[in-house]
This record gives structure tokens, C-alpha cells and sequence, in this order.
């Protein structure tokens, strides 16, 4: 298992930066005295395809040599990290083999073919996720492109806490969504180097709080059939990012479906951006620690916002 | 009538700078494809009480000498003006009086009590609202701040044209909605001195095309109970704006509802932003005039962003 170093990150971050945004910070007054402390949101759900996961894409996709870049990339996943890795290998136009279960939302099919990806469909089981894709790597020679579980999607995800600091200085805590935990390793590869005074605080779903638990127990402990509306965080921890997750971060905090409901209606209202579910896992668990996080300056990743604006959970109850 | 002057634009901005955002640009590739153009959309709904005309309000209130100060402004409005000018009055610490019909939405009402505007109610009529507010001011001495027709606001609003040039640099066409003409006016009167080669065009609803016809007939010409769903562009040109529109507008083009829903909802997606229909109707237009824009570097203001977020367009036709 390589873990991916600080310079690593710095490298990642001179990679990608031609390709991807630097994404703005918002804050907004009405937030901050709902919470009493100072928000800083990091906007990744402005990235062209509209999350955080394009940094590690791009870094993996424009860190191959020549002759693995000609039989392209491949990855598993249904959401945000295979539109990201197929708009990445786009843009250095290589292919993209995509394994997907053919019960994915049509919307996410079409992204990634926009993208040009090539999608490659299964079962919706773990047996014939795995089995399509070893034959489909196996035709295509394509390099597998981890969701999370990669030094390079590591290394890419923290250059968003690196600009982040460098757009606010001087944080408190960093609150961002934990899933597979990509983004929480990034972040505390970049900060505990950058800015090892700030605190890496991780928000999960309580009906998807593997993390929460792992973290408690001090091993990786998986979910049985987690369902949250936070549909990008039901993946569960793996080795690396467990590593930096034991080592690293400095609390998981969680909160219940219908407060996640209710902070991504604040931000939307507030803030004014379009954001996920997941992204508002953050919000919702300073909302519940008020005392823990008033008068301090709190980082928070908005970390996707690719929603379907035919269905908000607002209006579903 | 006075009419504002560059030089009163650049003392505004100098005067607001310190109370306003300067909101960033945002761009798009899947939204300059769709349309062949070069998109640079300035996100006025980022100020924090979500709108533009917090420019030209912060202009007023900050404008005014310690005596008039303290007794404070009044205006009559049930829409983004009267929210923006109980902040900025709440920023500097004096006394904000609106009359608005007893029928305006709680919401809005709210949002004016929370920046600590004081509420008159009158009835939904013309008579009723200027016998009210007559009452209001000659009680008050409230410096009667017009929504638009003021030389004070339209600096203001031109402030946003200023940033949104340096912010990008050459642009063919600045395309901004236009209901009574603020916003356009402050746009012609900056880009007329700072980037005369840039047209300014004007974006109106269909359903509310009052400024289209009289820009054709060159003389004001009022709606008939104007009703769209852009319904922050229903009220009537006056003397001062028709001066902008009829000297410095380039040209005037218009959007049915069904359309400007549709860029709304396209804006949402893909910009991932939060904007009233009133905003989409800039990208409504040139996705109907396709060729005039293909090619062009456009400019495009995002006015505002309060929405009533259970009662989404797209969702209740």
C-alpha cells in the first residue's frame, strides 16, 4: 500500500490546475448567525461536472505515460466519479470503460456518454460489478481508476483543501462529507502538513455512519444495506483511506436524514447554490453541534451538486 | 431630472465597496456549447440579501448626510428592492420604512422584518399605495428611495457592469433582463464611457413586454396587467431609464415563459446557481437568436436569486 505523501499532492495540484476551477469560497451572513460560527464554503460543486471527484480524476488521468494513456482509463461507480474520470479523459483524450449496473439512473448513463465514456452495464450486484469488470480491463488494457481507494484520487482531492487555506487562512476545523472518505484523506494529507492546527472533522449519514462506527471501534467496519438520501456517501472505507481516517481526523459527526434535508434547503435558500445531499452533511452536523463550533472559523466542502431538479427531497416527504 | 454620470458611478462603487460582495463570474462549457457562445454569467445573486439592487440601495443609504440619515429612507416595493434596501439600511444603522400591499407573499415579509425594515401595509392599488406612502414619509422624513428611477440607484447599479468588465475583459454583448430599467440603465451608463464597443441588450419577458414596445415606438408605453413568471419584471419604464434605454440600448428581445423556465432550469443544472425566473430570461434570449450570439463573448447578469423553493416553475405547470 503506497500512501501518498504532501509532495505528492503538491505535484498533483501542478498537474491539474489548467484543467480544473479554482473553485470559489462563499460565506454567507445569515448562515454564520444561524450557526454563530464563521462558514467558509469551498464550491466543488462548481467544477464543469460539478463535483470535487474531478481532482483526482484529472490527476490520475494526466499522470499516465504515453503508452498506458493510449488504452485509456477505467473505473466501477454510478455516480459522480465516472462522469468526473470520463470528462478527465476527455479532456486528454483517451478512452474511458465505465462499468455500471444497468439499474442506474438514466440521467448518470447520459453524463458520462456526453463525456465520452463508454459504459459497459451489469448486474447490480458486487459478483457481476467485479466479474464485467475484470473482462472489460482485460480487453481494453484501460488503468483502473479507484473511486477513492488510489494514491492518485488521494493526492488530487487535497489540492481542494490546499486552495482552501490559501482562500481563507487561519481555520479552526474543516468539516466535509465522509463516503469512501477520498475527500477526508485528501484533506488531512494537504492540512496536517499545511496546517496541522486545524482540525479534520468528518459528517456521515447516521443511516450510512460505517465511518462513525470504524472510527469508535478502531477497524473497518462495513454497513449492512445502508440508505440515506446522501446517495453519494454509502460506500464504505477501504484500506488507504482508513489510514488516513485512523490517523488523522479529529471526529466523525453525524446527522439524521431529515436534518440533512434541512440544511441542503438552508444552503440553497442562503447560499444560493444548487448542492447534493451530501454536501449538506456538514451543515447539518454544525447545526447539531452548535456549541462545539460557535466563534470559530469552519471550512465546510460542498462537495457535488448534481441533483435532480425533478425530485428534491424537500418536496418528496 | 438629473441624469447620473460615469463619475457618479465610480464615486458609488468607491461608497458601496465596503458594504457589497464583489460577486464572482461564472462560466459553463455544457452552456457555451448549447448556445456556440462565450458565456460569462456575474452572479448577482450572491450578494447577500440575493440581489442586485442591493448596489443602488447601499449607494442611497450610504449617500445620505448625517441629518437626513437619521430619519432614516421609505420606499414602496414587495420585491428585492425593499429586502436590499432594509439591509444596507441595517448596515449603516438607521431607519427603514416600506409600504407594501397586505398581500405580498409572507416570505417577503419576513425577509424585510429580519433586516429590520419596518412594514406598512396598504392595499393591493396604485391609489392606495401612494396615499399610504405619502402618510409614511411626511410621519417619517424617510428619504423616498425609488426602486429604479432614482439617479442614486442607477449609479449604484452600474457599479456591477464595472466589475463584470474587469472581471472578464472584451465582451461583445452584456445581455441583462429589464423590468422598470435599473439595471440596464447603470449598464449603459458604465459601459458607454468604459466599453463602447460592448452592446447592451435588453432581456423581457413576452408576457411583460412593455420596454420592447416602446424601444420599437420610442415612447414609453405601459402593460395592460403584464403576468409572467419572471415576476420581477413588471413594472413600467420611467423618465430616467427610458433616457438609457432609448439612447445606449442596442436592442430589445423577448422570451415566452415556457422558455425562460427552461433556461432556469438549465442555469440550475449546469451553473449549479440558485436564480429567480426573472434571471434566466438573458439566456432564454440568446438561446432563441442563436446566431446573433454564436461566436460572441456575452455577458450575462444573474439579478437575483430568492425563490420560493417548494413552488419551482418546472414542477407546477
Amino acid at each position: 500500500m503506497y500512501i501518498p505523501t504532501y509532495d505528492d499532492m503538491l505535484a498533483a495540484h501542478e498537474r491539474i490546475k489548467p484543467h480544473i476551477r479554482r473553485t470559489p469560497v462563499r460565506t454567507s451572513d445569515y448562515l454564520n448567525e444561524l450557526t454563530g460560527a464563521q462558514l467558509y464554503f469551498k464550491c466543488e460543486n462548481f467544477q464543469e461536472p460539478g463535483a470535487f471527484k474531478l481532482r483526482g480524476a484529472t490527476n490520475a488521468v494526466f499522470g499516465l505515460d504515453e503508452e498506458q494513456a493510449g488504452k485509456g482509463v477505467a473505473t466501477h461507480s454510478s455516480g459522480n466519479h465516472a462522469s468526473c474520470l470520463s470528462y478527465a479523459a476527455m479532456l486528454r483524450g483517451i478512452p474511458c470503460n465505465v462499468v455500471m449496473p444497468h439499474t442506474a439512473p438514466q440521467a448518470k448513463k447520459d453524463t458520462v456518454r456526453r463525456y465520452g465514456g463508454k459504459i459497459t452495464e451489469c448486474e447490480p450486484s458486487t459478483t457481476s460489478r467485479e466479474s464485467t469488470f475484470a473482462k472489460v480491463q482485460a480487453e481494453t488494457g484501460g488503468d483502473f481508476v479507484h473511486p477513492y481507494n488510489d494514491p492518485r484520487v488521494i493526492a488530487g482531492q487535497g489540492t481542494c483543501a490546499k486552495e482552501l487555506r490559501e482562500q481563507t487562512d487561519g481555520l479552526h476545523y474543516v468539516v466535509a462529507p465522509i463516503g469512501g472518505g477520498g475527500m477526508i484523506s485528501g484533506t488531512c494529507l494537504t492540512l496536517s502538513t499545511l496546517a496541522p492546527e486545524t482540525r479534520v472533522v468528518a459528517a456521515e449519514p447516521e443511516q450510512a455512519d460505517d465511518a462513525y462506527r470504524s472510527f469508535k471501534a478502531g477497524h473497518i467496519i462495513a454497513d449492512d444495506a445502508p440508505k440515506t438520501i446522501a446517495d453519494g456517501l454509502l460506500v464504505p472505507l477501504k484500506d488507504l483511506t482508513w489510514h488516513f481516517v485512523s490517523n488523522h481526523v479529529h471526529d466523525i459527526l453525524t446527522a439524521s436524514d431529515p436534518e440533512i434535508i434541512e440544511a441542503m434547503k438552508l444552503t440553497w435558500k442562503h447560499l444560493r447554490v444548487v448542492m447534493e445531499p451530501s454536501s449538506a452533511v456538514p451543515l447539518a452536523t454544525i447545526l447539531k453541534n452548535r456549541d462545539r463550533f460557535a466563534g470559530k472559523r469552519v471550512g465546510i466542502i460542498i462537495t457535488g451538486g448534481n441533483v435532480d431538479l425533478d425530485k428534491l427531497p424537500w418536496l418528496n416527504r
